[in-house]
């Protein structure tokens, strides 16, 4: 298990009082949520280093890695900050997946720019009248968790893309590492089934969870 | 206060025991979080509506207005689902914002690609080394939060843009009403001081949470 200091995303549930697990495990119970696992006793849990949405040695049901998630980058705001001072303001927006990304090839290009790879962006049949006009040869531009990426550290503030070789500030690169793990690409329209829509470019692994889609705006003066 | 029903975002707290709101207040103490006002007896809260992230009628902290969403949230998942199935996957990623948006005019462009309105990305001063390579003239895709938009409802998987006057599906659309209310704007740089981009192309609210920023690609075999 992975050292958790100076982990903005993926901290440690530090401020949770370690003499007792019934608040966490009674609100997950009052909420229904299902623990697939055992549910860790606290002095484990905040001991246990949160990688994303992960608690790595236990098996929660994924609406229980997502409260922790939650409640790990709310600990955040609580601690005291490093060095480099608050890496994050107070709020929390939670988002959850509309769909999923379905890849058939394991080779997934580096990016959008530069994929031919064709698959399927699979919507909950709920936003099926949401797509009716997303038509053959429409680029849109599609948002999603990099739900597989490791959690980001100060060291990640400047990083070093494979098929550049030259430091950069990670704001001025595609990487899956990033303070919020949020990717984005402009995907071509193939077709539209259902709630599914057919797409080429794709640069996403089989199972990404899938937040938005909006029009792709070629840029000024247009929308 | 509005109907809670049909609301995927800001919904109610439904699967919350109201005999108690011990779990709750014990859980939110026990992270050392802060409630401003009378933290509400469950009984009031399983009634509330949650609209976005803030809880109408009580006065909370950020922090626990962030973790009441991420809840209610969770709540919708164990719901059963309505006429059109369920509108979400199990999971939940809670998001941080990493610095706001500073406009001084009141007249936001309703877009970036109609906008020529100058202002400033004021981030965290942690993320000054990740801003280097941000050149007067480049353009980058800021990613936001829509923070103060109603929620989403099944009427607005299809709606009509001001400006166009016809009706189409959410994901064709701009709308700050989405899912998932992510917004996207591709700003031109004018300057970095600091921690802080001096952007012109803005098209939105003073204090916007800012959730990421990335390059902008021009197009396939660029990157």
């Amino acid at each position: 298990m992975a050292s958790a200091e100076g982990k903005p995303f993926g901290c440690v549930l530090n401020r949770v009082d370690p003499s007792s697990s019934a608040p966490l495990r009674d609100l997950l119970s009052s909420l229904g949520a299902k623990v697939l696992g055992e549910l860790p006793h606290l002095p484990q849990l905040s001991r246990a280093s949160l990688g994303g949405s992960s608690l790595e040695g236990f098996e929660l049901s994924p609406e229980v890695e997502g409260l922790l998630a939650a409640l790990s980058l709310l600990s955040e705001g609580f601690s005291s900050p490093g060095a480099g001072g608050p890496r994050f303001l107070p709020e929390v927006f939670a988002f959850r997946p509309i769909g999923r990304a379905r890849v058939g090839s394991r080779e997934v290009p580096r990016h959008w720019t530069v994929s031919d790879l064709e698959g399927e962006i699979e919507l909950l049949p709920f936003y099926e009248p949401a797509l009716r006009e997303l038509e053959r040869g429409r680029k849109v531009v599609v948002l999603f968790c990099f739900d597989r990426s490791r959690p980001f550290e100060e060291g990640d503030l400047r990083q070093i893309p494979p098929h550049r070789g030259v430091e950069m500030g990670v704001f001025s690169t595609c990487s899956p590492v990033r303070p919020n793990p949020i990717g984005m690409s402009v995907l071509e329209v193939l077709e539209v089934r259902g709630s599914t829509l057919r797409v080429r470019g794709l640069d996403m692994l089989d199972g990404t969870p899938i937040l938005d889609i909006k029009p792709f705006a070629e840029g000024r003066g247009e929308s």
